[in-house]
């Protein structure tokens, strides 16, 4: 079974309607199962004997909330999670990720600290699919120095959600987690593993969009495409 | 490790300081780690090719939020959720739940319907912790028909959170599911499983109620106690 790859309005029109009053969910809902499936599929492919120190990088956006549900559900798991997150939003919703991932001691690191760090894992929350243009600092350094391996959620930060890596950005990472379903430059991912997660889309709401997903495993919250 | 059993007064002290600014955690989080750690512990002790048509009975408050969470997951897990909802409250956080159920065709159903079907798995989402005094219809009844068999969110409802049954309300179920730390009446539950769920714990928060809380197994979001 092929998941339909979506264009960047299609994934907007998804988006909207999971958290309208027809969709019923709440972003806190959505944001905890996204980064739960980003931080299970990080587990089946990166164990955290050998590969315990993971950085993750978020943005300012949703994808960066994902992020930070993902950094805290991987320490809770037995990683060594390190979170870069050089612009934080003022609004409540990213204030209280944060603050939940301060309460387990997850270090915040500076660009200098990141610089000088070893990871075993870069997981990339930087941008996802609203993202237009060029990546500008403080992120395009962090993507330069650290860019070249690990994990990016829903799209690698910079490439355009449809056309891949049109600004040569650089990012080609091993795996790729996709959230609902992925985006149309998933035919442009070259890495190794390519995952799904996103286990609450109704059969109905699949249907509509033509989304053609595959079924879960077991209890997991991802799937191997 | 034995985990601490908690008084009424230290439930509400966690669960308040959880969703205080100190905490940062929204209900909806909450609920959804919680429903999902019900569905999960579920699937382990009830599989779904034998066990697949379960009646879950929801509460006007948490509780039954939590049940809702449980329902949909249990849904996208391959199980027949039905959902026994008598009182669904106005506020928007459980309109929305209900709204994800309905998304996926899961029925509600009224009380002779409830009486007149077959279930493998009862789900006893009616009351938690905060629960006081004597059960009341439409809860009594359904607990009356269908109390016997099944599974508990929490506490056993009707039962005293640190007594046990002393109204004598007869709910002793097989499987118990004990949120973010057992409450003092699990000492008299008799029944064959008993599991916790609440995989966001922060260890300091752990340290300063003494909850000594088990490790959790790879990704799950329950362990057996």
């Amino acid at each position: 079974m092929v998941p339909k790859l979506l264009t960047q309005r299609i994934a907007q029109e998804i988006d909207q309607e999971l958290m309208s009053s027809s969709g019923g969910f709440a972003v806190e809902q959505l944001m905890e199962l996204a980064g739960f499936s980003v931080a299970q599929a990080i587990t089946k492919r990166y164990p955290k004997d050998s590969k315990r120190r993971v950085l993750v990088c978020c943005g300012p956006g949703n994808n960066g909330g994902d992020g930070l549900v993902a950094a805290r559900h991987l320490f809770h798991f037995g990683y060594e999670p390190t979170i870069y997150y050089p612009k934080q939003p003022q609004k409540g919703l990213y204030q209280n990720l944060v603050k939940q991932c301060r309460n387990l001691t997850i270090p915040f690191a500076d660009f200098d600290q990141v610089h000088a760090s070893p990871f075993d894992v870069i997981v990339d929350a930087l941008f996802g699919f609203s993202f237009k243009g060029e990546v500008r600092d403080p992120y395009k350094e962090v993507m330069q120095v650290k860019g070249h391996v690990g994990d990016d959620l829903d799209i690698p930060s910079g490439w355009d959600v449809e056309q891949g890596d049109i600004n040569n950005v650089g990012l080609n990472p091993e795996m790729l987690v996709s959230l609902t379903a992925p985006k149309l430059c998933a035919k442009f991912f070259a890495g190794k593993y390519h995952y799904l997660g996103g286990r609450f889309v109704a059969p109905s709401f699949a249907q509509k969009y033509g989304l053609n997903l595959p079924e879960y495993p077991g209890t997991d919250q991802c799937v191997q495409l």
